[in-house]
């Protein structure tokens, strides 16, 4: 077994999001960063390879010219994987020529600029039967996981009503400081999409819930608003929502909920018991029922299932963070490349990663988010595509 | 200055609300039990009057009974108010009789059976000049006062987002226990009216965003659901809002949320700050700040306001309760009374509490949450009749 | 059965303690306060007896002319007990006369100057015959008794470890101010005794303590400290405890630990699991197990024992405070009063109380901690008198 | 500028310490694992080093092999410290030898196996003028060196009073499970030695407290016992302090406190205000102030001081966690160490790091913990070595 080669597209100094991508990746000391394009000139992508102690010859110009550089690298050379960490708009073609030249794709989300391309993207992603991952790395956190794995158990009974949010306060005013980089892009239509909060925060939010409660969103009424001045794109959106089963529920999503952080929060009621998991303080899920004690529960917890101690690292009682989620996401996907380089089966919990699948959910629901918004009847069906 | 005199309509034993009601009645000892019809017969209503040292010929037989008895006895005897503690569709016969013979009145809440009893009712008090209060006792708290305060001396900017929600679990299970007597009439329309959530739990949450805001709610988008087995009223709702600024909000009542106490809460946010307040913790309020650590202001604080510490009686830094919120009704109730007696003007904080204003209000909430409930478009208009 | 009658020693404006009871007194509508020697001079005691709508005749001059007036009543008029709500250093001449005059006494703590009046005390209760409660309030939380309970039935296992710590921050500052009355004779050992800290709050710990445990502290190595400038006495104290069963523990009080409440806190671990209570939410109970999630009881939670049941009067999920605490000791004692009067015996929840040993008990702690402090010898006994 | 060269010593198969070291050293891609001695025997070793990707030849059957192996490698290729993350009794001989070899040390705490050692190592550190660190993760979070700074800068005033806890459960129950290898050897007076608990987290606790407060520890009162059956050492203790400028303490460490995590605590009080943080929640940072609300700080925000702000890698608004605090040591040391092979001066961030002063200072407190508790006499200076 040897470490997994690593490309990065995107991510170079003044990024955000690229060095949380980097660090994932390294916790585990089974991921390799080899090469990258990490910003939009040579000198600034060298700039950023050479503080990640890369070869100057792997830093590359652009995407293009690594993916046919690393194309051309022998085997025991070449990059197994490219994580892409641009700007909203470069993801497709990124991953559309990654797949091209036979490399596995980590991407950021949203997974492409619309549905349409995730789309196409799902189309090329199961022609080339190469490994594609998302990183909602929410889904990541050891107690997200029990959650999951408690309602598909049924320990809550059947599922009645969802309450899932994202309030986040860095959006409450408008940002024209230039040096803002990823703010910048965010706000742009022409890079980030038709949504600012759904495409950014409220797809995540979608995604929890979907994965806790192992039903879809079918239908929803949504109202999204720009409402800090001189904002194109949605920046606050609430909806209210139908699962699959019949379970009715309530998705919040803000970036102008002043002085909140990542306050990612899903509560579940079923007939017989409820839950309650926040992103503020991960390495608790409450378990909530009739006529007993609510019980605490909390990462490394020996009463915790499998999948959750699986992607547990940290010694018992001592907190994780946003990090080892994120780190999960990672050490997942690399499970899968391991899996496939050494001809078996990747694992169940090398598996429960968010892919294609979820690629083209998000997308999906972003879209659908902005157009029930705009409308004056009351629900929309959101389509499972 | 005397005690001031209470009589009671509703509130026997097996009762829920009407022993809340005489606890808060007595904490400060300025109001006295002096005569009620506690139930439906003669000898219930007796049993429940001696057990709370009342003479017999003071416990009724019935509420019309006892309001003539009561206008027939000299000025030093009477009582000066009734409460009324009983289901909700005698509230309004309580209330329109009290009135007629020239006794002040403090409602539990649904203040009547419909939208048209109420308006009905408000002529009536204006008429009479009578004093009507409702009891919303959440506003009570010292700190849902202080965040009103807050948000109307502008700290926290122009409000844009607020967020109430009210979950319970209580009724998550069908009750079909005969003993619950306070159960049984809230799930029957001929007794609580055209919505149970909503009637119950809703009108909170929404008196409690108009109070702490100092806006009215006028658009409401509403998703509510009969959710438990053979219910026929509401027992769950989600809401949508629009306030009178423009500001957006989401209201939640759920009475399915299983495991969860009375968990009340309210979030606003402004562009300039944010608050938080639960009612699980009632002595506690946070205020949210863009580029500065989040405060927790706890009740007694030297810190407050003077709405905040008038209705504070605790020693500063022991936790007060709902009682103590409820007491705050009763109390600046008996000194709007007082005030009268004396021919005084009463003080700003003993006019702080809900009245005949807040019984239409929240009883136009209910209907039109019921009815935009019901229909296919969007966003419904909520008038200020 | 009638009310119980209370008269009032100390408690007039301005005084801090005197209000707390009486609104004890009041919430359950069982107690009617019927004289009082609030102040003292007359023309104070009328004032404020006058405030509490007594007749000015009741409103008594000095203690002395109450208890002799009192006495010469006839017997449906007089008063049943007498709570004594003084400094310190009037505790026990009070109640000394009160029994004498053959009223029951209710009274703050600590219960006497020294320890030798706690003794003389002891023997005229027991003399006498007459009813003794002590007002330690934080016992009279439900979710305090539900902990011993547990503990007492063995839940835990044996106990091991024990920590009780009871920080305010309110005299970390020097206080001058000629208003501050309470601090005024807290601060002078003429009036407080020999201990600012442990007998203001410290013997509010150690009761806690032994109650919930059900074990004494036996030997103690003591540090209490006048950390505040130009103090006489301890406004901080640390003390090492073992208890009769050989568990340990550790014992902190402290008046200069700034910006704290009243943050009173007992950890209690078995050999089988531990609890924690904390009053600044104290309708939170924690009981935590070696592998399984932690559980959080809470007030009004069905699933509580009999005692604490019967202490809880507010409906189930709202939240109760220090006040209804504090009621539950003013039950218990009318209860007890109540069976006396009845000819029967009282209730167990009645007799669940402190008493006159709880004041012995608390003389003692005090005492001791304070020569321990004083020896470089490090353990003590703490002898059961 | 290239990547740190990392050896280990321990860490191999079933350990529990080692991992949290690799990925702590991981996370930021600056440093490399390029050898190590994992395991007792070479197999094992071997076994360890090909899991985490090493070349064979530098899986060392030992620590001295491993030594003298590494010194014989050119400078381009040779590790540039060892990481030392054996039983206790071993730190000392890997330390030694990897001087006389002139590599750094990073070592896992207790530094030594008794005081003398500690001595000794400080001696021969300072002769070499290589680099030693020592692994307090805990002062490695991001609101601990905010704390820190905080109190240095004076804003809380003089302090007075200090409380740091350290309660953990693991070691309720008597462990004979032999696969619990790490539990076995802290048992072991000849591998641990001669304590447990204050050798294991005690040590954590004074450090802490010394670190935050910027004071020496320079009187002690001690208890410890070894409370479960069968156990030699101490797996429980409490302490009385007194710090060099007088303020008074009290430190409490215990490994039986059933259902506690690594729940390390400090408090710390001046006469101007407290501070409050914990590891359960580190992110979290308490300030509180006699006349004003509570400040809660957390990580990541933009009003935290250059040391907190330089050991944040999260985005901000995301929770960090224990290998995060972890990793931080990790960064600083491996700055210290680029800045020699630069030649230049490290940062003060680097710098901010746990180094021989506190492995001499951790062992004197370990030796005189139990020294003192031994003693009947309370009071014992614990001298700066």
């Amino acid at each position: 077994m040897r470490k997994i080669r690593m490309g990065m597209v995107g991510g170079g100094e003044g990024a955000f999001i690229g060095a949380v991508h980097r660090m994932a990746a390294n916790i585990d000391g089974q991921i390799e960063l080899v090469c990258g394009a990490f910003s939009s000139t040579r000198d600034k992508s060298l700039a950023s390879g050479r503080a990640l102690h890369l070869p100057g010859e792997r830093c590359y110009a652009d995407f293009q010219t690594m993916m046919a550089a690393e194309a051309a690298l022998p085997g025991e050379e070449r990059m197994d994987f490219v994580a892409i960490v641009t700007p909203n708009h470069l993801h497709y073609p990124v991953a559309k020529l990654a797949l091209e030249q036979g490399f596995h794709v980590m991407s950021d989300k949203p997974a492409t600029f619309d549905l349409a391309q995730a789309l196409a993207l799902r189309e090329q992603v199961e022609a080339t039967g190469l490994l594609y991952g998302l990183t909602h790395p929410y889904t990541g956190y050891p107690l997200v996981k029990e959650a999951r794995a408690r309602v598909v158990a049924g320990e809550l009974g059947a599922i009645r009503k969802v309450v899932v949010e994202y309030p986040q306060g860095w959006l409450a005013e408008r940002l024209v400081d230039a040096d803002n980089k990823q703010a910048q892009w965010r706000l742009d239509p022409d890079r980030a999409g038709i949504s600012l909060c759904m495409g950014d925060i409220g797809v995540h939010a979608a995604n929890l819930a979907e994965y806790v409660c192992g039903q879809k969103i079918t239908r929803i009424c949504s109202d999204l608003a720009a409402v800090a001045k001189a904002r194109i794109l949605d920046d606050d959106g609430s909806m209210l929502l139908r699962f699959g089963n019949g379970a009715r529920g309530v998705l919040m999503a803000s970036q102008i909920s002043v002085g909140e952080e990542n306050a990612l929060r899903i509560r579940v009621y079923g007939d017989q018991g409820g839950l309650d998991w926040c992103q503020q303080e991960p390495n608790t899920l409450w378990l909530k029922w009739p006529d007993q004690p609510a019980q605490m529960l909390r990462t490394g917890g020996s009463y915790l299932g499998e999948l959750a101690q699986a992607n547990t690292r940290t010694p018992a009682g001592h907190p994780e963070g946003y990090l080892e989620a994120f780190a999960n996401l990672y050490r997942n996907f690399a499970g899968q490349i391991q899996a496939r380089l050494g001809g078996i089966e990747p694992s169940a919990a090398a598996l429960d990663l968010p892919g294609i699948d979820e690629a083209v959910r998000g997308m999906a629901f972003i879209e659908h988010a902005v157009a029930a918004s705009a409308s004056d009847v009351k629900w929309h069906d959101l389509p499972d595509y």
